[in-house]
Parts: structure tokens; sequence; C-alpha cells
């Protein structure tokens, strides 16, 4: 059994994932991709099929190849994990990476590039700023003191959005001047959430807001007046999908290209019109003359490169399973459950074809809780199935890509009712026979979830995986940085005393079933040391449990063998327990 | 690479190892063996060759076959690992087993049954005492308050040995009798080491003790008269051998079968003349009508039941590996490699033949320390092999196997001498080009010494598990119960101030390189409350290392799924230590 686990997971993990960054001046397809084992940029030449890598050494995040199609920028990081990374570029001319290696490490985020100068957020133990690199030097521009980030730059303006009102459930869009330095925060209304602002030729800015009627709509700002309209396309194509969400829109000649998405599926439509490619997920796109790549996903497939030319369209670049692999991926369903309140849960179902091998069942728990399970790639889900498990992935309350609304149920009370949707598809699984055993499992949101499942509702699973689990919100606020604080900040809606009360370390005796505890040695999300503090008290009080502290390795699961630290101790303990439960 | 790890951990440790334990009235031969996965007794009926397993649960130690052939007695864990055992016995009559149920749960060790009645020594958190149960009764006989077990019973008389005069450098005979209550010690001379008293036929006792001449020699005491004379047979062969220890004898039909062993390698002698069958490594004999079953083995051999008969030798029940795990597994050499200080340390060294794969060799470090590797099945080391390591497996001084002189070198001076010897064997290793790069492994004392030779030696191992290892030897004195009270005594010659001075906790901060800790939950021996700290410690200052806590076990690694817990992340490590270092 053993090396069974081993095979499906190294093929698993070997699968390597493709994400599209564009096309550069030479018309070759730039991409993301481990497959040296490690994330790189790759250059893919379409004529020849010539594969390049790029990058020297692992990278950690990357912006889409620049409007000149000169660059790519990405971060690395220099931490072994710890997410302090240093800036760097690609230089697609000829094809050399620069790095902005004296610059002080920062844990990065919101990328944005105008082909001369890259503008980021970068974040301190205390504070959060926007920076610029120019030429050889990085300098701080502005200092923003909330859980904001860039996301785009053209010329003198840096736009970008978060909570600039410290109001946990608004969202605003701020331009800052880089000549002037002048910071101004926009929005439509209070309250409302509105977010990824980007600058379009004419100078006007298109952002995503809920403003106008509870749902999320696409938008223009005028900064120089202030005003803001509805965008308006001359297809309506974008408007009939009712999208709840806009997760890619950038201007490609003059025309805007925008990824809708729905209950976890995308479309791409430009100027409005849906292009005609298969029903999915599609996670970015970029037109070259009369061919359009993007990057398509699903549940059961790696993220891959495909190409729409002339109403056709055929893969690039992609990863292959065996036959075995493939075999093993039963249906996918997308269905609204009842949660213990009425609410109705956006669900995904996975069925595995080897279920009879393990007659068990998963409730995979998402991390964030801004985030989502949808019909895309996910390695964790894919082994489980693959293992011959059924997975329930709930899209709890609190989870983007149902609406604002729906997201913000979960700010000021994160355990709260997001814990009756867990349980609710624990009862779901079991009354629709998925699973003659439950298990649950989960990563960062989705490990605190779990622990959180395990010691309030001890009955309800046979076995749980908690991976870089939040374990003590007070101790983790105490660890983090501004970015974090921050973070913590607007999810419990500055409800300090409701950190104690949430948090798992103070339940630990309540755990009856096996737990097994993965935590990353170096992360700066989640740290180890409140859950170093679990083991203890789990150790003391006689628990069945495991823990694997995985080393030299961060939150962010980048590499293959990362992915092989996280899941080779949660597979074979799940194995473990199907064979105890049907001892 | 992790399937093929997975493939091959997975078929040796399914390679069931068979050990005789007797044949009873019925001519069947009974073994203990995991084949359902866990320790069992079973027995085979050899001329239909029918297996059955005679226990229903797993077993943790057990006892040969009794005079009368009517029984086997074994110890069962009740307590997850944590060696609280309670008493049972297989009826070979009508095949049932019987266990003492409601008495108090106990550390046993050291059985020994006389047909009618059991005899143990049994360890409470403050006391080492001898039991007996007899019929459905079990009682308490007589306090010991020394490190001292039984080792024979027979009709009112109970021997053992053990250090009786609180003299860590010796170890006299006891000699009780159940009747009168009286507790007698005898030794032959002040000082000396005496050990494994059997009570013959003719009531006289026999025994080994070094006190004649320093060496391991069988003596017989008359227990009425207190004299102690060296036995005589009539035979020569035993003599001759030159053994520096007895691992077995036991009178059968009035004949003396002994199994004496010298520089890790085993024979069979019977009334002093040795009995013809392939050299090696035997464990136990028993023999029945014109038949002698024996227990053999060797490095590259799991133990199997082997038949002498008329001069020809034949298996009877052993596993078999797969031609591809056959040839992994090189040739096998012992020698004596010189110390730092000149000392000699006999030494196995395992060759790979899949060396090209690491160009690695690991420093192999046995428990004990009065332990030893000799040409015997080792999983840890079968593995190692097998995965392309060449393995150095040095007997450090302290170890048993090379007379008392040797054994003794280490008391009183634990992580002093022996850790020359460790770094003997890596400069040995490198000089004679075993490998490239040098790991060290080891499980329990060898965990220890691993964590002491990372910590006193940093740069001399590229990479360092240490399994179930004693991290501070004062906090394990204060976790331990009578018996480990005992043993730390021993060891540390009663000088407690070296107990802080050699306890790797207070070393950590001088760690180089990356250190894999695996530690069982339910470890009483070693406890996982030191290794705990020492983990915050390491997370604290920032060292590169992986835990791993493996739960529902305790320290003896006892059945199938144990040994892929603690043997799947080292190897899984040891196999990135090789990538590592190839970058």
């Amino acid at each position: 059994m053993l090396s069974q686990i081993a095979r499906i997971l190294e093929e698993l993990v070997s699968a390597h994932p493709y994400f599209l960054l564009g096309v550069d001046s030479r018309d070759r397809i730039i991409y993301q991709s481990n497959e040296d084992g490690f994330n790189s940029i790759w250059a893919l030449d379409p004529s020849s099929g010539d594969r390049k890598r790029l990058s020297t050494k692992p990278i950690l995040w990357t912006d889409l190849v620049s409007d000149k199609r000169n660059r790519v920028v990405f971060t690395r990081d220099v931490s072994r994990g710890r997410e302090q990374q240093v800036l760097g570029y690609v230089d697609l001319v000829n094809d050399r990476e620069y790095l902005y290696e004296s610059m002080r490490p920062l844990r990065i985020f919101g990328l944005a590039d105008d082909s001369e100068k890259i503008v980021f957020t970068g974040a301190t133990e205390t504070d959060i700023s926007i920076y610029m690199a120019f030429g050889d030097e990085v300098s701080k521009l502005h200092k923003l003191d909330a859980f904001a980030f860039v996301s785009d730059v053209r010329g003198d303006f840096v736009v970008g959005s978060g909570h600039l009102k410290r109001n946990p459930l608004s969202t605003e869009i701020f331009v800052y001047s880089i000549g002037s330095g002048v910071f101004r925060i926009f929005t439509p209304k209070e309250g409302s959430s509105n977010t990824n602002p980007l600058i379009l030729s004419n100078k006007k800015i298109l952002f995503s807001t809920d403003a106008f009627d509870g749902k999320n709509r696409l938008a223009l700002l005028d900064p120089e007046t202030g005003e803001i309209t509805k965008a308006q396309f001359n297809e309506k194509d974008l408007e009939n999908y009712n999208a709840t969400e806009y997760i890619f829109y950038r201007e490609f000649n003059n025309e805007i290209y925008v990824i809708g998405k729905r209950e976890g599926r995308s479309r791409l439509f430009i100027d409005g019109k849906l292009l005609k490619i298969p029903e999915g997920m599609i996670l970015s796109a970029y037109p070259d003359k009369n061919k359009i790549y993007f990057t398509y996903t699903s549940l059961t497939k790696p993220p891959r490169i495909m190409v729409w030319e002339k109403d056709s369209v055929r893969e690039v670049i992609g990863s292959r399973f065996s036959r075995d692999i493939e075999e093993r991926f039963g249906s996918v369903e997308f269905k609204y459950i009842e949660s213990i309140d009425k609410l109705r849960i956006p669900t995904y179902l996975i069925r595995s074809n080897k279920y009879d091998e393990t007659r068990s069942a998963v409730v995979y728990i998402h991390g964030g809780p801004w985030s989502e399970v949808a019909d895309s790639w996910s390695i964790m889900i894919a082994s489980l199935v693959a293992m011959g498990f059924n997975v329930i992935a709930p899209n709890f309350r609190g989870s983007t890509g149902y609406g604002e609304e729906f997201r913000k149920l979960d700010i000021g009370d994160p355990g709260g009712g997001d814990l009756l949707d867990i349980e609710a598809s624990a009862k779901y699984a079991l009354e629709n026979r998925l699973g003659e055993k439950l298990f649950v499992m989960g990563y960062s949101y989705g490990g605190y979830m779990t622990l959180w499942t395990m010691f309030n509702r001890p009955e309800l699973f046979e076995c749980g995986v908690a991976g870089a689990s939040v374990v003590d919100w007070e101790e983790m606020y105490e660890l983090s940085d501004a970015v974090f604080k921050s973070f913590i900040d607007t999810l419990f809606a500055y409800k300090k005393e409701l950190l104690r009360e949430r948090s798992p370390i103070h339940k630990a005796e309540n755990l009856k079933k096996p737990l097994c505890i993965i935590h990353p040695q170096n992360d700066t999300r989640t740290p180890l040391k409140p859950a170093m503090r679990l083991i203890s008290k789990l150790m003391e009080t006689g628990k069945v449990f495991e823990a694997h502290i995985v080393p030299d390795m961060g939150h962010v699961i980048s590499d293959i063998d990362d992915a092989i630290k996280i899941l080779l101790p949660a597979l074979v303990f799940l194995n473990r327990c199907v064979r105890e439960s049907k001892k």
C-alpha cells in the first residue's frame, strides 16, 4: 500500500502545472512552471517547440509579461520559505535575469510593472508600504498603514485597493501620484467593496465594485474628476453571464479582456463578447497577433496553456497522466448544500473511481478563508481522489467566489458560522453515502478549521489532517508582521477578545480521534511555535496524534518536494485511518 | 525516487522474520513472526506444512516453549507502546490463549517458566520485583531493589542476575527460594560479571562469568554448597572456539546446548561439540527426536528457521526477497578499526551494490549501548543498504559481544570515549572511500549518539537521523520508572553531575547540518518530552531540521507499521540529503 501511495503521489506532483505569463516581443510564450522541480519562468518558442528556463533559481511570485513585452517581473524568497523576498525580473530581450540583490528583503505582495518601473507592496514587521524599483534602485514611496496592495502602475500613477478606511467590511481604491506624493482614496459608496484597479490607456481606472447593486460589477473611475461609472461594453455577453467575480482583466490593443467567474468556473470575454472556448476554468489570457493564449485547468487537469485561433482551440503545453491515474478520477459535481442554519453552501463533490479501496470520504477545507475550491487543479484534492477517497469541498461562508455578502459572513466570526458549514458537509456526505467513514483535512485556514472541528465536534470525523494550521490566534498575532496583523484584525473585525475564544489550543483536551499535524518549519503566516505548544499539550494529555515538522519550507508549497513533504505523511496517515477503521 | 523508497521499504518490512520458540508435544514447530503484520506466536506442522496463529492479538515478549512442551509464555502491551504489559500464555495442548487480564500492568522483562509456574521480573514507577503466576493468580514474590532480572525457575528456585551489589561494574547471580523466601547472592569474585543463570536437572546452576580469567566462561554453581566451578564438557570444540559470549544455553535430554558467539557470528555446541551447520548467526535451538531446529540469520537474511538432520541442513520457514532487492546487498566485511585513541573497534561494513545511486555512506550507531551490530538481520541497516548507502556499523566501546572489559569502557563515560569511535568510523569511511558524503543514523542510544555527534562534531556528517533518542539524561531520569532509573545510574556509574554534561539538549546550538528527529509518541524509555524541548530549541535558533512524532507506538518497533513509521521519514530525509549534497 505504501508503494502505491508513493507512486500515485509522485506522479501527481510531477505533473507540472503551466501558467501563462504572456507572450514576448519574439512571439515566445512565457510561462511559469516547475519543470525542473521548482518554480521558474520559461519561454517556449511555438514554431520550433524549443523550451528554455529563463530564471536561475526558484522564484516565489511573478507578474504577467509587461505591456511592452520586454520583461517579466518576479520575486525570490531568500529566507528558506519565510517569504522574505527580493525583487527581480527576466529581461526577455537578452534572456538575462536581474535581481535587486542589495534591497532589504521584504514580504512582497502586489506586483505591478509598466515596462519601465516596478511598483509593489512590501511589508516589514511594523509597516506596509508601496515601493518602487526604477533603474538599479529600490525606494520606498509611501507608507500605507493598511491591509492593501498595489495592482497597477502606469506613468505617474500607482493604483491599488485595500481596507484603507480600516473598516473590515469595506475595501477602497487608492490612486497614488509618484510625482506629487498625493495619495487619494476612492469609493463609490461607503461600506462597499472595491478591488483590483487597472489603469487603462485612456487614463481611466477599471475596477470591481459591489457598490451598484450588491453584486460585483466592473466600474470606471476617472481619477481627475473622481467620477465613477459602470463599465459598459458593446457586447452584452459578460453582463448576461452574471459573473460573481472578475479574476483577470487587462487591456490589449485597446480591447479589454475580462475573465468572469461564477460557481467555480470562468469564461473569457473580449470587450464584453464571449470567446468560444470549452467551458471550464480559465486563469489568464494573452493575445498575440491572431491568436489568444490562455491558462486552462479543472479539478482533474493541472493548469495548461491552450491557444485559440480562428474559433479552434488546441493545447500548447500541458501534463498528461498515466491511464491508471486518469481512471482514478471520477465525476465532479457542483451543488449547494444546506447548512445547519439553512444557509446554502456552494460545494464541489469529487468522486473517486477507486472508492471501494477506502469506502471513506474526506471533507477538504480550503485555506484563506478568502479563497475557494473551484473547478481548478488542487494537488491536495487530486491526491485524495487518486487514493480512493470521495472528496467533499465546501465553500463555507467566508469563501470568495460567491459575492461579497457571502464572503463577509465570516468576518468577525471565524470558527463560528463556518463550523456549521463543515458540520453540514459531513452530514451531507454520510446521508448521501459518499463515505462510510469520514475524515477531514485542510491546510492553513483549512488546517485551523480541521483542528477547530476535531476539537469542537469530536465525534464528527474519524481522523483529521491539519496542515500549517492556526493553533492560537493570539500568539500568531504577536508573531505576525504588519500584513498578518492587519489580516487578523480584519478577519476578526478588531474583536480582540474573540482571538482567544476561537483558538484551538484552548480546546485540545476535547480531541477524541487520531489527529495528524503537519507544519512547515519556517512558516511566517501560521507560525510553528503555537503548533509546538499544541503538540506538547496533546502529548501531555495522552491523545492519539502524530506530528510532522517539515524542513526548509514556509507556508507556501512552492516546489515539488514541498508538496511531497506535506502530502506524503498526510496520505500515509489517512491510509492508516482506513485500515484502523476497518478493524 | 519516492516510489522506489516506498517499494524497497515495503518489501523489506514485509519480509517476515521467523524466530524459533521450540517444538511442542505434537512435534509442531512453535515460532514467533509478524506474518499477519504484528508479533504473534505461530505453529507449523512440518509434516503437512499447515500454519496456524496461536495468539490472538499483538504480543511483546515471548519465552521459549516450556520443558514439558505444553505452553509458551508471552507478554502483551496494553498501553499503546508504553510497555505496560500483562502476562499470558498459549496452551499448546488445546491451542488456546490465556491472559492474566486482571493483573496490574507492569514493565515485564526476564520471563521464565517451568511448565507449572511463570516467574518474571516486573517494574513499576518505584520498584523492581520478582513476580509469580501460578494457577489464576499473579503475586509478588520479592522486591529486588536493583537492576536485575529473572532468567530461570525450576521447582522452588528462581534464579537471575543483575547489579545486586549496586556496583555498576559487576553483576551477580541470585538464587531465590519461593518456599522460604530466602534470597541469596553469589559471585565467584568481587567485581566480576556473572549473568543468565540456568537451573539444570541436577540442580546445579549454569551461568556465564568473567571471574576466572577476565573472559566470559561458563561456570557451575552448586546452590547448596555455594561452590563455583568451571563448566567442563567432554568435547572441547566450544572451548577451542573461544567464544566471547554465550547467547543461548539450555538443557535438552541431559545434553547442554550452548550457542557461543564471537565477532558477531555464532555456533551451536552440544555438550561442547560443534554442530556442523553453515557459519553465520544462530539465535536459538530446539531438538526434536533426531532433528535440531534453529534460528539462523545474517545482515542480509531475515531470521529463518532451519533444521539439522543427519548432518544435512535445510530451511523450514523463511522469507525470500525479489531479485531486485537481493542484488542490492553487496559484501559484508568485519574488521577492527583504530579509534582516535588507538582502541580497536570491531566494525561491520556492509556495501551496497547500488552505491552509485547515492555515492554516500551512513555510519549506523546501534542502540543499547549494551548491544551490538552483529552479522544478524537489522531492518535499519538493510533499508540503508538497499537504498544505495554503504553502511559502517561500529561496535563502539560499551558494545556487547567483545568481552566485559570492552563493554565496561562506556560505564561512567557515555558520550565520551564512544564519541571518539564514531569519529574514527567516519574518518575510516572517508579514507577508504566508502562514501563521498557521510550521514549518521541511530535509534535509542544510537539516536543519542547521533545527536551527540551532530552537536559535538558538527562538521563530521552532512545529515543525521536521530530516532527515539535520549535528549536530556536529567529529564529522562525524572520521567523514568524504576528500571530505567537503575539503567541510567548504572550507565553513568552514579555520577549524577555527568547527566547534564552529556545531554544533547545543552549543545543544540552547535548544530550545523540538517537533522531529522523521529520519535515515538508513547516512548517510556527515551520519552518524547525532552525531544519536544529540543525541537523547540532548534526552531528558536533557526536550525535546519525536521521532526516526526509518530503515533500509537512506543520505544519498541514491534510491528510492520511501526517500522514504516520510523523508516519512511528517515529514508525520505536521507534521499533528500543525497540530492542536496549533489547540488
